[in-house]
């Protein structure tokens, strides 16, 4: 048993950008060596996240809209009218969908669905460089 | 430390057919033969998820309650425009609640509350046979 | 490799009290001499979640409008009409926010961003003692 450290870095238009982070996943698996355990990917920032799903334009477009509508870009957020950034949506969409994400694997290979893919969701109000935190613990 | 790997074969009725699984999952650590750790369980599909909440038929029907407001089973979405199998809104709910639970286990027991179990949640729109992936990490 | 286990004890004034428990958890990590690995943080109880946040009452406020809005206190509830203890808004909180967070840490740090904290958020509509599972896989 033991610990493998890994980073993806990406970069991002913001605005709900969304990023298909699947083959560098299983890149940092393959080469980790490990064959059987658990990957755990974290966004070390309070304005991204991290889920699945299936990747193509139909399901993104849906996915904006809901948090379009659940958590509106136009319309006033207390952290905006302290801080004047303006990205105060940003930050309620990111702390629910949350900033991390366990997949274990197996036989050298993440064990995602076959429509299933590894998103990482920029929440934030403009292009930003990202580093994902990936951990990975096996053997 | 190892890693011990299990699957939960479930069947569902799809339509947001909820299961109390923690039952499975408690099994599954007591086959392991691990003491202390920490079990990740994984729905290896884009229209599933897993949480925790009090399994009673009032909270299972609130729950689903919120999803039908938040993400309405009856409007229009991308993804069935393009695809035409007319589960956009199970992607998107199943994208949103996540497909991962991470619960530490201490004593061979995992560290539940009295009144939570855990769930799996099929979104899709279709009776379903799906395979949860259980992975314990731990000694 | 080694599992170290630890809790976080908090006391909480409920309805959505959100309390920033990042000292405490790298206390945690400080105390279990561990150097790289992962922290799993876990709510044994079914109105109570994890997540991160920057924490100013700016996002605070914000974050409890949310919750307001898609899941009010102020309206009648399945789970309030069989257990008449009121807080079926608590329970559905809770279980769409989750109560698990998995957080990677290296060299002897938890990788959290510069401006994003770990919370802890009391759904439960009373005062709670709570105590906060933290489990740390590493070496």
């Amino acid at each position: 048993m033991t610990v493998v450290s890994a980073n993806i870095p990406v970069q991002t238009r913001g605005n709900m950008d969304i990023l298909d982070i699947t083959r560098q996943a299983q890149d940092c698996l393959n080469d980790s060596g490990l064959q059987v355990g658990v990957m755990t990917l974290f966004c070390p920032s309070s304005t991204s996240s991290i889920t699945t799903i299936e990747y193509e334009p139909g399901c993104l477009s849906d996915f904006r809209r809901l948090f379009e509508e659940i958590v509106p870009s136009q319309r006033s957020y207390d952290h905006d009218a302290r801080w004047g950034d303006g990205n105060g949506y940003s930050h309620i969409r990111a702390a629910l969908l949350g900033p991390s994400l366990a997949i274990p694997f197996r036989d050298r290979s993440l064990t995602l669905g076959t429509w299933q893919q590894i998103i990482f969701v920029d929440f934030d109000n403009r292009s930003r460089h990202r580093e994902i935190v990936v951990q990975m613990v096996g053997e």
